[in-house]
């Protein structure tokens, strides 16, 4: 295969991203599941227009191409929700390695490697980038759901203290926007949304 | 409003662009029309693995934030098959300017002065970046279909002339996709899916 025909045949297979349904709900297409591809758009832009709220050091060129790729394996492993128990974490951690090798492993030999690093630092989340990049895949439901009368929170029973631990990141990347989750976190307690 | 009162407010408006639907469909996902902002993460993610084709000078951070952004004028004015009349296209230029004039001028004013010149850029399609950007935007369409027994083609008699005029962009931006269009829509011919 060139590599045209590589890129093309990963081009079609993530196609099947947006069949893959998260737990946040699009409320203004009546309320039905969110895919990953669309959520990918969202949280990608997201990162584009807050990046001056880092206080720390991003390549916000990076941290864009992180998202754009970061939810990719859940072709193969599916989307696991975010307050799911932690051995089912673990196991989905397996799953989306075999995922991210079969994937970009689509991908000419140079991209299969480049894109396969940068989805193994989003994980890790132990650079800058990546954490800004998981600041923002996290913060993005917060504001789903706050704009959607708790949504996928108040169906699931999530805690406060949940929530604050999924957000950490944004504490030292971005103190703006964690005194935000604080806030609204506290008003969706007041409202029931939270426990 | 704050500044991230306001972009939080635009955060949750584009959300919209979840229930605009398009001509295309997601063989993957019982072949539902696909909408445009799980578009918009297909062809960003496209251009980004594609932009070693433009034979051009682009830069690439700047087609992927016009991306990011080129359809968010559809949340009011709608999406209009790209083979429509063209009086049809120009009413719809006007509704999108305004859109343009709506939706970025939620965002603080530098984002929204911003935002709206790149998007223009994107519809003027005259700098190297616009025209790389576009292009990606038009052959994403045609592998879809190529890969769902001609799609939208099929379905509303489009000739293989229109979809080369569509691609047009590739033959000076980036001649080895052009020549991969050309053969795909020979291809098209041949198996009755192009005119």
């Amino acid at each position: 295969m060139t590599d045209l025909e590589q890129q093309l045949a990963f081009i079609i297979e993530i196609d099947k991203l947006k069949a893959v349904y998260r737990q946040t709900t699009v409320k203004e297409d009546k309320d039905r599941y969110e895919n990953s591809a669309e959520h990918s758009w969202h949280i990608t832009l997201t990162a584009q227009l807050l990046q001056d709220y880092a206080e720390q050091p991003v390549d916000i060129s990076r941290v864009v191409k992180m998202l754009l790729i970061h939810d990719i394996i859940e072709i193969d492993a599916g989307d696991l929700f975010a307050f799911a128990a932690s051995q089912d974490h673990e196991q989905q951690a397996l799953k989306e390695e075999k995922a991210a090798q079969r994937l970009f492993g689509l991908l000419p030999a140079a991209q299969h490697e480049h894109y396969k690093a940068l989805w193994f630092e989003f994980e890790e989340a132990k650079t800058n980038d990546a954490q800004f990049a998981k600041a923002m895949d996290r913060i993005l439901p917060l504001v789903q759901n706050m704009n959607n009368q708790g949504g996928s929170w108040a169906k699931h029973k999530i805690s406060q203290s949940q929530v604050l631990e999924r957000n950490k990141y944004l504490e030292f990347m971005a103190p703006k926007l964690w005194q935000y989750v604080l806030e609204q976190t506290n008003t969706a307690v007041a409202k029931g949304w939270l426990l």
